[in-house]
């Protein structure tokens, strides 16, 4: 039995302990910021493993170091703990006991199989080159994040490699997809727009300055910020979420108010963006006479894979899934504060393929009815385990 | 001491009165079909004077009919009673005690006016040809209005003609104006339109139909509706008042609502608005694949003062004002359902300007701060027994 | 026999004539500033006619001064003699024999009616009280038109009312309209709007400054000036006539090219349009980095009728077309110089119909199927006549 | 000596001469399928070397086969022979001498050097194995090319794989780039928009269908194709190159004129564009009441590469340029009608850089300015050389 073997022999030995630990999570969400019962949990776990663990980070993120039985590099292995803000409507035995808050992006099978490749490296240690660093990190679905304040308690200064997974359900079950050449996952941030108009009845338009036109004009001119300021071969995205303005039929009313997302992968087109956002805004309102109070608010940037270390997720993933299972995938226009870590050290994110027809599991993220295919749990436990090994063995080949 | 004369130093007699009954009313506002107190105390006060009483015409209404000494047509006089539910910022001794109504239209003064008059004309009954109908209608300002249930109930199906005043904060104390060959005042309607889009992510959106963007779309297009499909002559106003959509702001929403006011003083313009708004809203959802509701709702229909009638204002009032506080006017483009019984009797609607600059009172009407000359309440209720006198002594002269 | 009667048989016997000079003229079209032939002709006749006469008055006008025998006012009497460059369609045997110049606006018609009254004029001028000045105004039809050159010769100087007709086709043949509260014909003006964006080749919009789309902005959105911008109450009317960018299909042009009329009746208005296209050319290439150049040439004034002089055209009109035939119309929202005259000297210009649905002549002015009932030319001819007369006669009974 | 050395040798006593070739061609630019004079150069040109050689394909179009010394594959290599219609701003010696007509896209530099790459070839016959076969294309630029006409003639039949080079001039001179898992040239379509409205005058707005207004609703509108309904992960661009409608200020016209291109590189977004364009026209169009003909012609397909050959293109560009010189480039959103052929066969088409902005050339293709810099074409010929020789010898090795 070789290690990969061997490795997948004891994970198998954890699948429904790593089950378990999920459906508690699920069942118990917390939003970003108060994951205090989950990082309970994660933290006597791992205490339990007799690891050195740090808690607090940020607030609620935890942390931990496995010591192998070999010298070797440092790799970290990160998981995001927190829930969402979403009233979900499943009706598995594990849903959601919390009104209004569910787990319906996948962390809960995140921080699962970190708990469950926390276990099985601890059984495995004796031959293990060098060091990991479990991140559990909370808060990744609200902006500043988590990811900044691991950073900033030197967490990791003296990290080699970072890698992470995301289990995507609207990716087949056991299909494992990366994106080498360009950002993986978008910048991905948040713009607001206050209009002043001048009010009045709504008998006398020439008495006023009707912001519901000028919201109007914005709406229809930043549509061509996407078709005519960018380079068509660049991805961008100008999403409104918020109009709103008035609340009698025959009032013009004095104020409006529009708020939005940008979604981008290159640093140029997110300032072409947000010049172009604030240049629609300001002409509109001179064209009417309205003024405007207009704010940017740069969300996570977008999360770049280093080489090096995606192919070794690649390699790792063809070993553990089959070849056919693995392969360059598409960006994904959402953000992830994966972002910061790869900004700073060598690291790859991967997504794992968590969705299942057969079995219903159709729902996109951030859906009420998302959930994911718990087999995977498996195989991905596996993929975390071996790409740490595989990581700190070349290190010890061919040191850094 | 002619007739004109005699009716001055009578009304100068209940002048205090008068601006005592008016702040009665402005300190107990009552919005429409509510105006409980104000309609007892009309009614106490038209009961004493040993008038014909009629109450709870269309839940509040009140009429009473007086007969004169000597034979003659029956006219009628109408004031409205009811208040808006606005909160007043009048800082007068006798601002609203009513938190969230307020007189801001200058009903109260209306039916003080009105009571006055029939005061001074059950004085003076002894020469008065014929008879005086009045009329204290309820509801003026929430369709369908308190007009229709006088008219249904009969009371208005032996009147030979109606008169009606209104004061205006925007035009000076003590001007008459009048409209003649075109109608005074505008038809008023409310219009919705429900938007059906389909959200989704804000970094998706080919997946989603933005119902943000179709409502500005709406918006834009429907400048034209003025600019191009009505006759430049003819007057026509369409305002937004609300737009509504998204809670989110990275979430393409799936509904958005849009609710707005149409002005204009013939059916020919009424029905093009209305059958344009339709198409704009129909093409823009087309154009997007959205759905819609779209409803349109007919408030009050124009007034139309009558020639002769109208005449017979502008006479008086020079006798009363002067010849040069007369005149015609413009239009006003604010709804009134005096112009329901215009439609079945003869009459004239009227405006008397209550503004007074000198004095601070220059707030529009349905503002926080309007306010009256109180000034005026005298030659106002002087108005209304000249004209009814005049028009009721002509009728004698050259019976209809 | 009244003298009224006597005018009427004097027109009489010069219908035919009449008719023949309008038939001429209506072969002989001659555009602005080119009326050679026509100004011959008209002067030719006058002269024969004993009458002082002018010629060459700012180029093609003319002019011609009747005395009577009798002492009185001066009042005047203004024909246009220009054609349109037009290319008529008329099948008629006094279709215009000039390729693509055509008298499609009734010029014809009201050279023919001018010379026919100073024929009658001259005939009864024994007891004409005061002097009668012809006018044969030249380059009606194109600005700066030719009322100015009779104004800067001093010719209208002595005058003291000066009066104009225009025949209508809209209006059914021998009805008099006039309007006397506000202006009968609109100021009609011209704006151009040159935009420079950058071109380039179609599949790289990121490189260039799109003019198509800055005009297109443009001309959405001034649609806003008439909707929101202007009174309700006021008419105003922007039209583009003239879009104009590109060559190829596949290259994003650097200019484009905007051209169009507005239309407005009060000095406010003009000027608030005015102001709101420049706003709107401002923003939209500000909204989208284009340069612009923006013209706006004022036309004519709008003509505003002098209330004594309306009024004495209304009298005239009934005892020569009888009261139901004479009325106050709605104004026309086409440009004419004869603003100039009202603008210096009192006076009334008026509307006789000349259209007749029977004999097929229902096209609108400048049609290329423009004609005019030749059965007005007589009862117009007597209006000029007995509008002189009676307007003189007052003058010697109450001198001015 | 190795191979690559000799034909790198062979090539450099060709230079001049393809120099020469390439000014001659760019003096006598001739547009699509007028290329007589060229094709006759180029034809004797390879009948002078002995080789097979076809005439008259698709009317102007030329080809030859060279048959080594050796068995092997049959390859292609093919240029492209035609100019552009496009007055040229060229101060060079070799400036065009024909008005209107220039070679502005550098097909001057691919006939001058696969003409070379026949009389290398030629030379080195006896050890190449296998066939050549020469393409002297006409009519790339003009829909529907002369690339279906060699097809259809059968000529490809037989071949094995095809190669294609273009020269760019925004590329510095001596870079290769290939795009190879997705199209490298775009789909490149052109629509069409009649627009009828209704004519009128300018101040009547209201008896009118203002195409203006239709059109720049749909410049407007069609912004939020490429914004909102394709993905933005996608590529495609819309441009409108004409607007064009009315030719008087003051009249409103009763027709517009739209004509755009459309650029893609899936069938599925182009499938997309055009769905929605004929939306937006006919909402558009639904929105104002006006009538439409919409058409839309599809230009050539996108350029596919085939990984094999690609691969091939770049080791031999690695070991002709240096490895630092060659790499995977961004997409051109221009139209090729390459793709024809590797719709059928397997084969490349890649880019050679030829801008020198040291030497001033720096102006983009169908600019009046373009040129190429020609040190480049000897770098050309040798890798068209080498390609052709690389892929027949591995047809040997490992027979297809």
């Amino acid at each position: 039995m070789n290690r990969q073997e061997k490795i997948r022999a004891c994970v198998a030995e954890y699948e429904k302990q790593i089950i378990a630990w999920r459906r508690d999570f699920h069942r118990h969400p917390e939003p970003s910021f108060c994951e205090e019962r989950t990082a309970n949990l994660v933290a006597r776990s791992l205490k339990a493993l007799g690891l050195e663990v740090y808690e607090g980070i940020g607030k609620t993120g935890v942390a931990a170091v496995l010591e192998g039985g070999l010298p070797g590099p440092i790799v970290a292995l990160r998981a995001d703990m927190d829930a969402l803000k979403l009233a979900g409507e499943s009706e598995s035995e594990y849903a959601s006991t919390v009104p209004g808050v569910m787990h319906a992006c996948g962390h809960d099978g995140h921080t699962a199989m970190l708990l469950g490749a926390a276990h099985v490296l601890t059984k495995l240690r004796e031959k293990f080159p060098g060091k990991v660093k479990f991140i559990f990190q909370h808060a990744e679905e609200t902006a500043p994040g988590g990811a900044l304040a691991f950073m900033e308690e030197g967490f990791l200064d003296d990290v080699d490699a970072i890698f992470g997974l995301h289990l995507r359900s609207t990716l087949e079950a056991g299909k494992l997809e990366i994106v080498l050449d360009k950002p993986i996952m978008a910048a991905a941030d948040r713009f607001t727009v206050h209009l002043q108009g001048k009010g009045g009845h709504g008998s006398q338009p020439q008495e006023c300055i009707d912001p519901i036109l000028v919201a109007s004009n914005i709406v229809m001119n930043c549509q061509s910020i996407v078709s005519r300021s960018l380079d068509p071969l660049d991805a961008g995205v100008i999403s409104f979420g918020i109009i709103q303005s008035g609340s009698a039929f025959n009032v013009i009313p004095d104020k409006a108010y529009l708020e939005g997302t940008v979604r981008s992968f290159v640093p140029e087109v997110r300032q072409k963006i947000k010049e172009e956002l604030n240049r629609k805004v300001a002409a509109a309102c001179s064209m009417y006479g309205a003024d405007y109070r207009f704010s940017y608010e740069e969300g996570y940037p977008p999360v770049n894979n280093h080489e090096k270390e995606g192919q070794l997720v690649l390699e790792v993933g063809e070993k553990v899934l089959g070849p056919s299972n693995v392969g360059i995938g598409r960006p994904w226009l959402a953000g992830e504060d994966f972002a910061y870590y790869l900004e700073k050290v060598p690291g790859a994110f991967f997504f794992l393929g968590a969705g299942n027809a057969a079995k219903g599991i159709i729902y996109p993220h951030h859906h009420p009815r998302f959930d994911i295919d718990e087999d995977v749990l498996k195989p991905g436990t596996e993929l975390l385990v071996n790409i740490a090994w595989e990581y700190n063995e070349k290190g010890v080949l061919f040191p850094f």
